[in-house]
C-alpha cells in the first residue's frame, strides 16, 4: 500500500514549485526543523534587518526614528501585511502586544457589545481542548464579569449554541492534535444562534487558509481575532502578535467611542496630544495600548515578508497544498514503516480537518522518543502528557525531511535508544 | 552671579569619575543628545549581542535556545538587574509587556487586595497632571468596576487621603516638568490612611534613587511599581515594562492563589504542564502573562547592564549626582545666557523635587524652537502644547554638552531662526 521511496521524496523536492522558497531561510546545517508551529525559523532578512534597526536607527537616529525610519507605523504596515494572509483587509488589523493581552481585549469588547445591544447572554462557550492560555484569560473575564465560562468537547459546540452564549472562543487550529475547525460554517452557525465568535490563528496564520471577512459574507465573517507572530509568521522568539475586528464592530466602536479595556496610549486618537483623557482611535487602532517593541516588530516583518513572497506561486493556497501533502506523506510513512510501536495517529486523516502539523500519542515515552530524535537533529515538540508534534512549515520544509524525520522516528523506535538515561529528563521549555 | 565658562564645563568632564561610562554607549557623531528619558542611547554591547541572538540563538539553536539560550529565565533575570536599580529584592520585579499593560495589573490587584480585606473604599487618587497613558488605564479600570478615579494636584494629595481612597496612583519623576515626588513620604501618608500606592517609575528608573522597599521599613515602602524599559534604562525602542509588588502582597496572593487579570500562561506555576485550569505562580512571576519578544529583551539587559557598570563607582547615588550637578548647571546657564527670551523654567529649582531633566515653557514656539535645535544636533523633545524638555541620562551626558546645548538654544532664540517655515510642522510622533 505504501510504496514511496526516498528517491520518490526527492523527486517531489525537484518538482515542488515552492522549493525555491527555503533559501529565504537560514536553517542549520544536519537538523531538520518540524517545529515552526511553535518558533518559525529564522528569515534570512531579520539578521541584516535587525542590525539596522539596532545600529543605524536606534543607535544613529536615536528618537528621529519614530518618524525617519516609520517606527511610529510599524504596527499597522505590519498588521496590513498580516492581514493579507487571513483574509482582512487594509486597515483591519494591527501588531500589538502577546495573544494572551490581545486575547483580553477583544473579550471583553465582545462581551460590551453583547452587553450594549441590550442582551443578557452571559457565556463564553469555549472547547475543553482549547489552547491553555486561552482558557486561563476567559476564565478571569469570566470570573470579573461574572458570566460563565462553559468548556465542551469540540464536537458538542453546535449543539451548546443557545441563547446563553454571548461569545464563542476557538482556536481555529488545535495546538495539540492539529484538527482544525470550519470558520465559515461555525460562524454562520454561531451568528444564526446571535453569538459573536472570536478566533485564536495562532496555528493557523501562514499555513492555513483563513478567511476573516468570509469573503463579504457577514454571516460566515468571524467578529474577531488575535494571532501569534513567533509561530508559522516566522517572527522570532516571542514576537508580538496581532489583533483583527471585523469592520462592522469597529464602526459600532468608532460611533459609539467604545474603548478596550487596556485603553493605552498608543491607541489614543492622538496620543501625542497628552490629553487627560482617553478619546479611542478610530477603526483597529484603538486596539494598541503601549509601544510596540520595535526590535521585535522589525523581525517579525521580515517573517510575514518570507509568506508574502510566496503570494506569486500561489499564495496561502500553494503552501496549503504542499503543506497537506507534506503530513500526507508523514502519516503514509509512519503507517507504512513504524506500525506496532506505540504510536497512536491524534490528528485527523481527513485533510479538510487538518492543520500543518502531525502528532502522535506515545504512552509509554513521548517525551524521551522526542529527545532522542532532537538528539539527532530532528526537532519536533513534546506536549504533556503524552504527545509527539511534527509541524511542517510549507516554506522551508522539504518531502525529504519529512521522509529522513520519520526513518529517525523509527530507528529512535527500534533501537530502543529513547529509553537512555540521558533522554528522560524534562527540560524548563518541553 | 554666573561665571561658568566651556573651559569650567571642560574641566568638570576631565574630573568627572564617571566619565568613563559614556563609551559603554555608541552616540551619533555632531549630535548632543538630551533625549535619553524618552529613547535611550545604544549600548555599545547591544548590537553584538542582539546580533548573536537572532543569528545564533534564533537561527541555529532555534526552538532549543529557550533552553539552552536561557531564553525562559531572561525576564527573571533582567528583572533581578533591576530590581538592584530600584531598592527591590532578587525575584521581587520581572520584566513583561508594556508599562501600560503592567499598569493594569497592579492597579486591578490593587483593588482586589482592598476589596479582599473588606474595605469599601473605592476611589483611585491620582495627580492631575500624571503621564496621560496612566491616567488612560486608571480611567478604563474605574469605570469597568465602578470605582472612581479622582484626578488632583499634586499638593493637593495629602489632604485627600481619606477614607474613600483604595489605591493611590502616581509617577515618581512627572513627564513634563520633571517634579519627584518624596516616594517614602507618600507611601507613609497614604498607608496612614489606608490606602496602598501604586507607582509608576518610567522616568526614575536609572536616573534616580528609588527604595520601593523602603529600606526594609513597610510603612515607607510602595505597594506596587511598574516602569519603562526604553528611557533611563536604554533598552532599545519599545523594550519591555517591568513590574514590582512588595513581598507582603505576592505572599497574600500566594496564600490565597490570586490571580492577576491578565493571566495568561507564562505567569502560570506550571505552564509547560498545559492544564487546563489556571493556577498563578508564586510571587512576581503571576504578574508574567505571554511570551516576551526575547531579542527587544536582550538588548533591555544590555542597556540594564550599562547602569550596573556604574556600581563600583558608587551606582546610582553617584549618577543621581552627577545628574543633578548636570541639571543645575543647564538651569544656571538659561538664567544666565537666555534670560528674557520667553523661557519660563517648569522644573523645580529645589534639587530634592527634580527629576533628571529639565522643562522650559515656550508660549509662542516651544515646537519650532526644539526643530531648530534637533537640525543643529541637539536633540530634546517637544511636550504639547507649549514644553521643551531636556532629559539629561548621567551615564553619557558630559558638562559641555549642556554648555554647547544651551550656547545653541541661545543662538536659536537670539536670531530667530527658529520662526522658519520649515520648524512649524509637526511630525507624527512630538
Amino acid at each position: 500500500m505504501m510504496t514511496t521511496t526516498r528517491e520518490a521524496c526527492e523527486r517531489l523536492d525537484l518538482n515542488d514549485p515552492l522549493a525555491g522558497l527555503r533559501e529565504l531561510f537560514v536553517l542549520p546545517a544536519g537538523v531538520i526543523y518540524l517545529d515552526g508551529n511553535s518558533l518559525g525559523a529564522l528569515p534570512r532578512d531579520a539578521a541584516a534587518r535587525v542590525r539596522r534597526v539596532v545600529e543605524d536607527e536606534w543607535g544613529h537616529g536615536l528618537i528621529r526614528s519614530w518618524n525617519t525610519a516609520g517606527w511610529i507605523g510599524l504596527p499597522q504596515r505590519v498588521g496590513d501585511k498580516i492581514a493579507r494572509l487571513v483574509g482582512a483587509g487594509a486597515g483591519e488589523l494591527v501588531v500589538a502586544d502577546a495573544t494572551s493581552v490581545n486575547l483580553f481585549k477583544v473579550l471583553n469588547v465582545a462581551l460590551d457589545l453583547t452587553r450594549m445591544a441590550g442582551s443578557e447572554r452571559n457565556m463564553i462557550l469555549t472547547e475543553r481542548n482549547n489552547f491553555p492560555t486561552d482558557l486561563y484569560i476567559a476564565e478571569s473575564i469570566a470570573r470579573a464579569r461574572g458570566v460563565e465560562l462553559r468548556r465542551v468537547n469540540a464536537d458538542a459546540i453546535p449543539a451548546q449554541l443557545d441563547r446563553r452564549v454571548a461569545v464563542l472562543m476557538l482556536t481555529h487550529v488545535n495546538y495539540r492534535d492539529g484538527r482544525t475547525h470550519d470558520m465559515a460554517a461555525i460562524n454562520r452557525a454561531a451568528h444564526a444562534a446571535g453569538a459573536l465568535v472570536v478566533w485564536d490563528l495562532s496555528h493557523s496564520a501562514g499555513a492555513v487558509p483563513v478567511d476573516l471577512n468570509g469573503s463579504g459574507n457577514e454571516d460566515e465573517a468571524a467578529d474577531f481575532a488575535v494571532g501569534c507572530g513567533y509561530k508559522y509568521l516566522n517572527g522570532g522568539p516571542g514576537a508580538p502578535a496581532f489583533v483583527w475586528a471585523h469592520p462592522r464592530h469597529t464602526a459600532t466602536m468608532d460611533a459609539l467611542h467604545l474603548r478596550q479595556p487596556l485603553s493605552g496610549w498608543l491607541g489614543h486618537a492622538a496620543p501625542f496630544d497628552f490629553a487627560p483623557d482617553y478619546r479611542p482611535a478610530n477603526g483597529i487602532a484603538r486596539f494598541m495600548c503601549g509601544t510596540a517593541p520595535i526590535v521585535s516588530l522589525a523581525a517579525l516583518e521580515c517573517g510575514v515578508d518570507t509568506l508574502l513572497a510566496a503570494e506569486p506561486l500561489g499564495g496561502i493556497a500553494a503552501l496549503r497544498a504542499k503543506s497537506l501533502a507534506l503530513t500526507e506523506l508523514f502519516i503514509a510513512l509512519v503507517d507504512a514503516r513504524c506500525d506496532g510501536r506505540g504510536l497512536v495517529l491524534q490528528t485527523p486523516r481527513e485533510q479538510r480537518l487538518r492543520g500543518s502539523q502531525v502528532s502522535y500519542a506515545h504512552a509509554e515515552g513521548a517525551y524521551a522518543i522526542m529527545q532522542a530524535l532532537i538528539a539527532r537533529g530532528v526537532i519536533g515538540d513534546f506536549r504533556a502528557p503524552d504527545i509527539l508534534r511534527f509541524g511542517v512549515a510549507p516554506l522551508y520544509t522539504r518531502f525529504t525531511d519529512i521522509w529522513d524525520a520519520v526513518e529517525n522516528l523509527r530507528q529512535v523506535l527500534d533501537n530502543g535508544e529513547w529509553r537512555d538515561a540521558r533522554f528522560g529528563r524534562r527540560a524548563a521549555v518541553t
